[in-house]
């Protein structure tokens, strides 16, 4: 089953690359393949300088081998065991502050033990919050995960809302939308349902963020824009390396550096308590990341 | 005592500003006064777009409460107690990449259990390491430090090599210099003696960073030089908010936000896998980015 998964995920890594390349129109994805020190490795693929994307990753990895110290901590594990991970991560960052930043996170973890789940999410961090986009944004999410669950949508989305939440600055990442970790099935059947889903997720952030891009790519933006995606980029990294624990684990256990941090954007900045002007477009937007708003 | 303390930090803070604005020629700081929520506050002061320095803070708190949860198990407490901790923090990014970042930070804790301790530092982050300034720095801070302890300085810059290191790139942040934490005086004596070397640590700031300022500002430079600038700017991004302690420690026990974040760079940037050439005075830089090296 579990090259099954792994396959697959490489398969939907491809789909994505080249759905991101046809919207992009002129940016292709240089490809760098590596190997864990334990076993296994990756194929992290970066695409920088497109005509709408600026810097953005597709990353596939598949890893095995004994869980370290650091990993048996940040899993709570009391012994040594074997363990097998694949996922696909996603971050795009895009030139216009008009179109919003993404992120997309598919994963499966499998324990010597037998335990095994799935794990994933897709969300939107727009530089300026559009009720119209985060509207239908949600709705997207919602119509995969009504297909699987009805009550995945509220599910995860309320775990998006408290995952991606900067709590030093009391702010959400962006919109939010859904999240989900540690979901292990009880019998064969639901493994096979859950991998449904998560194929379903995997499959609905090409159509969803090539429209994102199509639609926004061509507003206009001047220098006060482009601040502010400084300011927003700004956040993104602070939340990235200061509190995702997706991040964190992949640092502390000695994963691949430069993949895990493609998530960072290509530029930010930090202006001292920044403040923008009241009932500004950006002061709207920090309004609007809040949690428990209900876009869908 | 921590009254006498606290009223010399602030002194300090003085003498510094001043010091960096006469450096500076045209810069002038902002203050910024602050509460802390459960007593005392701080003085937050920032210059920015100045001549040399491009953003910078010089920080005095003194804050007191009980202890929380986080702030419990940051400091592996087991009772919960009153608390006063009083302290200067600076970070000065400058506009040339041929003036170093630096970092300086003297600060007092003390418990309503009676113990209490000193602790500080201070590093600097060339963007390209120069030997002889390098060593030039080293020797302000052993002469320092060998007025007050013939293994102070040999203690102390072992620990800012093994603090200011950041593990996911296996480089150290900059040249180092020293660091120091929970120095806890046996005796009355011994505690106006830590005093003694705390303010002298202090002391020599000013004179250190305006020297380097002033010797390298009209140094030429042009656009390589300001991108490897941002891409060391990004590295100390990612050592302040992943692994820096005293970050980490301010964001999670609701510290002031803009205060702590005064440490980040105007504009950082991530280029993915980015490698200098060979032989380059860039790559030279990250050959002496490296654990160990005595430099004085």
């Amino acid at each position: 089953m579990r090259e099954t998964i792994a396959t697959y995920f490489q398969t939907l890594q491809d789909q994505i690359c080249q759905a991101l390349e046809t919207a992009d129109g002129r940016g292709h994805f240089q490809e760098d393949n590596w190997k864990h020190h334990s076993g296994g490795g990756g194929r992290t693929r970066i695409l920088q300088e497109g005509n709408i994307i600026e810097k953005g990753g597709v990353n596939f990895s598949q890893v095995q081998g004994q869980t370290s110290e650091a990993l048996m901590r940040q899993m709570n594990l009391s012994e040594q065991a074997d363990y097998f991970a694949t996922g696909v991560s996603i971050v795009m960052h895009p030139v216009s502050p008009m179109v919003p930043i993404i992120h997309m996170n598919v994963r499966y973890f499998e324990m010597s033990n037998g335990t095994s789940w799935f794990g994933g999410g897709i969300d939107l961090t727009p530089h300026y919050v559009v009720d119209e986009d985060a509207q239908w944004f949600h709705q997207q999410l919602k119509n995969t995960c009504d297909q699987h669950h009805p009550e995945y949508y509220s599910r995860y989305k309320k775990w998006a809302d408290d995952y991606f939440f900067i709590p030093h600055r009391q702010e959400t990442r962006g919109v939010g939308g859904i999240f989900f970790d540690y979901q292990k099935p009880e019998s064969d059947l639901e493994k096979l349902k859950l991998f449904d889903f998560v194929k379903a997720v995997g499959e609905t952030f090409a159509p969803t963020y090539t429209h994102l891009m199509l639609k926004n790519q061509a507003l206009s933006f001047g220098d006060a824009e482009k601040q502010w995606q400084l300011v927003r980029r700004g956040r993104y990294v602070e939340f990235n390396l200061a509190w995702d624990r997706g991040t964190k684990f992949g640092l502390e256990t000695g994963g691949r550096t430069e993949s895990i941090l493609m998530s960072l954007p290509p530029l930010a900045g930090w202006k001292y308590d920044y403040q923008p002007e009241p009932e500004s477009r950006e002061a709207q937007t920090l309004l609007l990341l809040k949690k428990g708003i209900e876009w869908a």
